[in-house]
């Protein structure tokens, strides 16, 4: 993305002789029996990492035995048990969980402590300045509900520990970025959460997020609910009932926001360059065109924070872990846009 | 597609010297004063179409115009106002609807009436058995509404004109089809169809068409409808109470189907190669992943009739009517699909 959408364009990609310019960034190794280790690990050794100054939270004992047994490069310049205060190759904090001897793709209370250490010690870091943004990689719900953690993902547990009264999610793609109405309900319920001071608030608090973290404000194109945005009310009423209501306050507060337009539609053109946001109304109409078309190449990031924090857009593949065949292309994107993110911070 | 998944695969690829076993298509020009000539014509010129024995059913003056000022190759070997018992090249049935003056991108009656008369004399002659299957090229809703015909598109009308008791709309990429459950509704009114004995009696109707017209029986995924298939009824409770009994007696009856699987998922183990079919539940469940993936490479079937039906899977694209812009692809995808289909009738 980012034809033209973002101020500081220039700098993430350059290679800083100057350290100290490149953002720190907290990486979480996310549920040890999962990918998460074996792909941070990998993509450490990725140059296009290097836009960050980068500390990884996790156990050293699993960390060191993923890269020995996958063959992954040892990334670390250092081992440390509490932050120093600046540090340019990458370093490890060791939060000395004693997983190193968990099973791969097996769900654990160890494994979801561990995952849980290391988002809380990120969050701390974040909020006390610490780092500029977290990075994190995949947890399991069910590990983690064995830990005693209740939140259903790192969203919910993140606005948790920090005290954020909104969060939102919003998924980054080379082409555009699509937020979210509502994500984790029912589709009825999400139908049920369209209402104009809903669907107002939501598009104005991600446009602010934008604003703040991605540069000038977006061109957003907001979702209709129905088969091609209902025709004028011949499939449904929602897009004239609740939808254009709040588009119209949208635009009268000076909004760049256009809609309802064809849900079928609409991500072709934001891809042609015609908007750099879709705001879509419920989980699916996101997930479905972002998860088949970008894959692994997508970023999850949670808008509303006061820090930055992306995501790899997917999970702990339990199913390949251990196995040295995990793609870390998320982490690379998830890294690159972080930095990008603080850069470009208003 | 087709990896295994259809018995004549070598058939319809095959540049047959008898041009007799070439099934003999009719394809109509679809509303005059959008691209439907124009891509027609085109696709006449393109090698691939020489699948089928051809007939294009439209106006002449409007084709002749449209050639000549586009500068596309006139493709046809004569022009008839009767169809001839046999046919070797491509050949123009004249119906002389006296539309060669009407101005590109506008809605009128005219244009619905001729847009009609291509639909009407293509089902007569499928239906009389004087061509074994019909191409359709896109038409206006509201042009045909102007020339008296209420049917909200192609599918329903041609369901009209043949009497068929169900049909059901299937979209085909080079990756996988698609199925669904409802089209042209409200989404409430689609979740409110969600019902066992629906279900299961439209994935029957979807399953046996397939093995009439493409092969093998499919293996069919059925999507869900919430996030994450509902993660065993967290985000609501279709899935439980209304897909798995469907899928269940599916099942029971032989038909390889697997369900509900994520709708965020599916396409992505489709593209893989694990399912012939998705079963979508709601129209945009279909569509955003099609349009956007495969954009002028879907094919649109119609399921139910007694002949034949596919079609492009876009629109009159008024905007680009007239000029010489228009990508003939869908048109080309539509003729071999039908020709396979022919050929692979059971």
């Amino acid at each position: 993305m980012g034809k033209g959408s973002t101020e500081a364009e220039a700098e993430p990609g350059a290679p800083s002789a100057r350290g100290g310019d490149r953002p720190r960034l907290a990486i979480t190794a996310g549920d040890p029996s999962g990918i998460g280790p074996e792909i941070v690990l990998k993509a450490l050794n990725d140059e296009r990492s290097q836009k960050g100054r980068l500390v990884v939270l996790g156990d050293e004992g699993n960390l060191r035995r993923t890269s020995r047994e996958l063959r992954i490069r040892w990334p670390f310049a250092a081992v440390v048990r509490e932050l120093p205060a600046t540090w340019e190759r990458p370093i490890l904090l060791d939060l000395a969980d004693g997983v190193d001897a968990l099973v791969p793709g097996q769900i654990s209370k160890p494994a979801g402590l561990a995952a849980a250490h290391a988002i809380e010690t990120a969050a701390r870091l974040a909020l006390a300045g610490a780092v500029d943004g977290v990075v994190t990689a995949p947890i399991h719900k069910e590990a983690l509900s064995l830990a005693g953690v209740e939140d259903p993902g790192h969203t919910e547990m993140l606005q948790r520990l920090t005290g954020a009264p909104r969060v939102g999610m919003l998924f980054w793609t080379e082409d555009f970025a699509v937020a979210l109405l509502t994500t984790h309900v029912s589709l009825t319920e999400a139908i049920r959460r369209i209402r104009p001071s809903r669907l107002f608030e939501q598009l104005a608090f991600v446009e602010r997020e934008w604003r703040r973290w991605l540069g000038r404000a977006p061109r957003i194109a907001v979702c209709g609910l129905n088969p091609h945005a209902s025709e004028g009310g011949r499939f449904g009423h929602e897009e004239q009932l609740h939808i254009e209501p709040a588009i119209a306050k949208a635009q009268a507060r000076g909004l760049l926001v256009t809609g309802p337009i064809a849900p079928d539609a609409v991500f072709s053109l934001a891809k042609e360059g015609r908007f750099d946001l879709v705001f879509a109304l419920y989980h699916d109409q996101a997930t479905i065109p972002v998860k088949f078309a970008y894959g692994r190449k997508a970023v999850n990031v949670t808008l509303g924070l006061p820090f930055v924090r992306t995501s790899v857009d997917h999970g702990t593949a339990f199913d390949i872990a251990g196995k040295g065949i995990a793609d870390p292309e998320s982490v690379v994107q998830s890294v690159c846009l972080a930095a990008r993110m603080v850069l470009n911070r208003a």
